[in-house]
This record gives C-alpha cells, sequence and structure tokens, in this order.
C-alpha cells in the first residue's frame, strides 16, 4: 500500500527529465522526488523499443527500493515506446508518462475545427507515432505534422540556449514547414525543449499554443495522486513546505558531477553530486529477479 | 597463438569505426575483418572513464570467440580513455587504437620548430589530453589548440553531410581560433569526423594537413601484424582477394537495421543487417567470468 509520505519516483534517460521535476516542485510543494538518470546509456532517442524497454523495465525494479507512490516515466521517448509494456510488468506500481498529457493540451488548444498541430521529438518518439494516436482519440480531425529534431538535445547539452545562431539555424530549418502552413499548436515533444521555448516562440509567432509537457506532466500526477488519495499535503507533513533542495534526492547510471555542474540550469538551483548507480547493478538485479546465475550466452560464429 | 587467417576485430561506440574499417579493407586486402559497434550504449564521447572501460573490456572480453589475432579500438574517446587499463587485462592479445597513429602523423606534419596543432574531437578525448600527451612525446614544442566538438557526430549521424548550412556553421564556430590563428595541422580526433573531410578542408584551406586518423590507424595495423608475423598474404589466402563485402562480418548491441541503412555511407558498399548482440549478453559475460551468480545489489536508500 501507498501512503502519501511515500516518494514520487522520476526516470529520465539524462538531464531533460528535471524540467518535470521543476515542474513537479513547483506544482507539489509537499512532495518528496527520487530522481534516475540513465546518463551511462543515453540518450534513448535514437534506440530501438525492444531496448529501451528493457533499460525502463530495470530502472523501475530498481525504484523498489524507494517504495514509491507514483513513478513518472519523464521521457518523452520512453514514454512513447514502453509505457504499456512496462505498466503490464508493474501492475502493482502507478505509471504514468508525459505523451498523454501533452496530447490532452494539444487536443484542446485550439478552437478550430481542424486544428494543424506540430509536433518536435526525437527520432524514436516520432516513429512510434504515439503522440499521433494520442491526439487523434481526441481530436479525429486535427492534422498533425510531425518533425524529428535529434541535434535539439545534443545542442542544449552542450550547454547552447536561445541566443545560439547554431540554436536558431537549427530551429529554422526543423519549424519551416510548420512556421509555413502555419500551425495552431506545436508540442515540445522532449523534456530538454523547454529550455529552448524563447527562440522556438520568436520563430513560430505568439499566436501559436506552445506546449510544455513537463507542465501538463505535472499537471497529470497532481490529479493521479488526488484520486488515488495519496497526495502529500500540508497537515500530513506536520510543518510548512521543506526546500527544493532538500525534497529531491538523484541518481545517476554515468557522471553524478555532469548533474551536478548542468542541473542548476533544468532546476533553478544547485544539486549536490547525485549518488552513482552503474549499469551493471541493473543487470545483477535482472539476474537476481530471474533466479538464474546468469543467461546463457548464444554461440554467435564469425 | 594467433595465425594469419584469424580475423581483425574492430570496435566502436558506433558506426564511425566504419571508416577505420573501410581504411582497414584498402590496406589490408587479404584480412578478414569483425566489426562490433556498442550502439545501445552509445554515444561514448559524454562519459566517463570508468563506464568507458568497463563497455571496452565487456567487448574485448565477447571478441574472444572469433579468436582475433588482432583487436582495434576504433573510437578516439575509448582509445584515449581505456587504451592501458585494456590491454592489461587483456595480455594476451594483440590491441591499438587510433590515438597513437593520429598523433605521430601530427607531430610529422609540418617542418616547423614549434608548429601549431589543432585537434577537434568529442569532449571526453579533449578532457582526457591523451592526443597532448601523445604529441608532446615526440614534438615537445608543439604547440596545441584543442577544441570539443560534440554536436559533429549527432549532425553526421543525421545524415547531415559537407553542402548543410548548419554544419557549415558549426564548423566555422569549432574552428574560429584555429583559423585565425594558422594552425599547421589539424588532428580529426574522431572516427566520424572523416565524412565532414570536404567541408573542413573548404574551411582551413588547402596548406593545412588534415590528418584523418582512420588511415592513420590502418598503417599502423598494417605494421603490427607484419611485426607479428601475423599479416594474411595473398599466398596464405590461396585466391584472389574476396570481395571486401564478404570479408566483414559485424555485430551491434542495439538496431542492426540502422546500420544497414548507414553503413554504406562510411563503407562505400551497402551492408546487410548485422547480427544482435544485446547489452544484457556482455553483463551476463561479466557475471559468469567471475564465477559469480549475481554481484551483492548495494543497499541505497532515499
Amino acid at each position: 500500500m501507498s501512503h502519501p509520505t511515500d516518494p514520487i519516483f522520476v526516470l529520465d534517460s539524462g538531464l531533460g527529465g528535471l524540467t518535470v521535476v521543476r515542474a513537479l516542485l513547483d506544482r507539489l510543494p509537499y512532495e518528496r522526488i527520487v530522481y534516475f538518470g540513465d546518463t551511462a546509456r543515453l540518450p534513448y532517442g535514437s534506440k530501438t523499443r525492444p531496448t529501451i524497454t528493457h533499460f525502463v523495465k530495470q530502472i523501475i525494479g530498481w525504484s523498489e527500493r524507494h517504495h514509491p507512490k507514483h513513478v513518472v516515466v519523464a521521457c518523452n521517448t520512453a514514454s512513447a515506446l514502453a509505457l504499456p509494456e512496462v505498466r503490464a510488468a508493474f501492475p502493482h506500481i502507478h505509471i504514468s508518462g508525459v505523451i498523454e498529457p501533452g496530447a490532452r493540451a494539444a487536443a484542446g488548444a485550439s478552437g478550430k475545427n481542424e486544428p494543424l498541430i506540430g509536433i518536435i521529438a526525437t527520432e524514436a518518439t516520432i516513429r512510434s507515432r504515439a503522440y499521433e494516436i494520442a491526439i487523434r482519440k481526441r481530436r479525429q480531425r486535427a492534422r498533425l505534422l510531425m518533425t524529428a529534431t535529434p541535434l535539439l538535445v545534443p545542442m542544449i547539452e552542450e550547454g547552447r540556449r536561445n541566443d545560439d545562431p547554431l540554436v536558431e539555424l537549427a530551429l529554422r530549418q526543423y519549424l519551416r514547414q510548420m512556421t509555413r502552413d502555419r500551425i495552431d499548436a506545436l508540442v515540445l515533444g522532449c523534456t530538454h525543449y523547454p529550455l529552448l521555448k524563447p527562440a522556438i516562440r520568436r520563430i513560430v509567432g505568439e499566436d501559436v499554443a506552445v506546449i510544455d509537457s513537463a507542465q501538463q506532466c505535472a499537471e497529470d500526477v497532481a490529479a493521479r495522486l488526488v484520486e488515488a488519495g495519496t497526495a502529500a499535503t500540508m497537515g500530513l507533513m506536520m510543518g510548512p513546505a521543506s526546500e527544493d533542495r532538500s525534497r529531491l534526492s538523484a541518481f545517476v547510471t554515468d557522471d553524478p558531477d555532469r548533474l551536478a555542474r548542468l542541473g542548476a540550469d533544468f532546476l533553478g538551483f544547485g544539486v549536490e553530486a547525485p549518488t552513482l548507480v552503474p549499469p551493471e547493478v541493473l543487470y545483477q538485479q535482472d539476474a537476481g529477479s530471474l533466479g538464474l546465475p546468469a543467461m546463457t550466452v548464444p554461440e554467435i560464429s564469425a
């Protein structure tokens, strides 16, 4: 049984999910958050469904030591490719993603009969058609324009922001058709992208609804906690809300210093170096849960 | 004991090492090559030494089933960070990398007393100072200008090439100081970069020696095989050289189709989909070689 004082567990391929953490800290001031960034195996956006599903299952299996009351898959690629299979594998854990909340906001963003909705995301998210399916469920007549924008994450990870000419040129290339065809709404289908919102806004103009999946996701989590009766409230915490910093514990599969260095840009406050959980811990856990010493290595000859 | 008919094993984080394969096929027409691309965990360039060293050890451990007469670490990041430790772990295997051959060529590229040598590479390669150390061993008075160029790999992987305005702008930014200070030689310190050689040449001009570590690496391997007495020759193979295609077998940890789709750009000929070796096979091998069912998972509390 989950309890309101249990933490929310947020997982991502790297640092992007920290934009979701930021939104959760704002929206839910009494919650504790455990963050897991799979920095040894990032990015997920160019990898396949079976590989990403396996990674996410390993991380959620690992999360159980924290007794999370809710798990947020704060990575669009992982939400798009792995969510149904992961939910089936952990029926006792409440798990939500970032695609459904973003799609709901996109479907409601325009009063037009046949709104034109743009979606930018990683290669894998676009290929999965997850946004398309989720939006059409709610607005059958929506027209969609989807573009994979694989350079935005490495640009942001390199520290480039809204005034960088390379960012500007990449965005102009990627958004060319969308601005020409005058989209009504634009879904930022990757948790890194809110960091480029000012540059994106400059290019698409003031009339386009720019949908930040991190914020939508936080709203969604808030509603789910209330529904499950596990939301933390001031009364339960017996005191005022703690500082953001003290409500967050973080774990990564590689390079804790990098998160400490770059995290502030996503979170708005400096974080201490997170705890390292190298990938072998996750694979050893696989072996343990199967009750096997080690699976047979298939014989492959040259 | 190695035999001349044993294959050369080439490993890389992804597809970049195929430029080394291309150079090896040209330089050594009687050799068979086994290629391994760690596509589930790529890129290596933003990750740490312990993580990359572990990945490379796993792959070389796996390579032993092919009885390679020589292993090439065809990734600058992995060569820079892992080579000494990996050689110590596999003393019975001949292992070489791409840094030493590139550094040797850079040190010899200019007749000047104090040549100015530029190096572009991934973040991790630059941070390791491996090129600096290897060049200074040979040319103590060389002056070095080093720049991390983390966007070039994702640009190439997205399919962008020499005439793309974004590639042009990124190169102009990254090479600004080098062109201003008039470098004598430029080391392409990542196996992907030779695909952008025409654009790089356009920016640095005809007078700069552009050093392609793939070609230097193939020369180095040829010399090492002769020295070890394991070079394959026409006589040994009892017939004419086979087609390039039939001399190469490939393995990847994710997305075999991607290599089949993008490989031709690196190799100059189409490849069949390689065989999938998912990462869990490598971790199971760790467990097996330790003779343990599974190491103890450290207890970490929230």
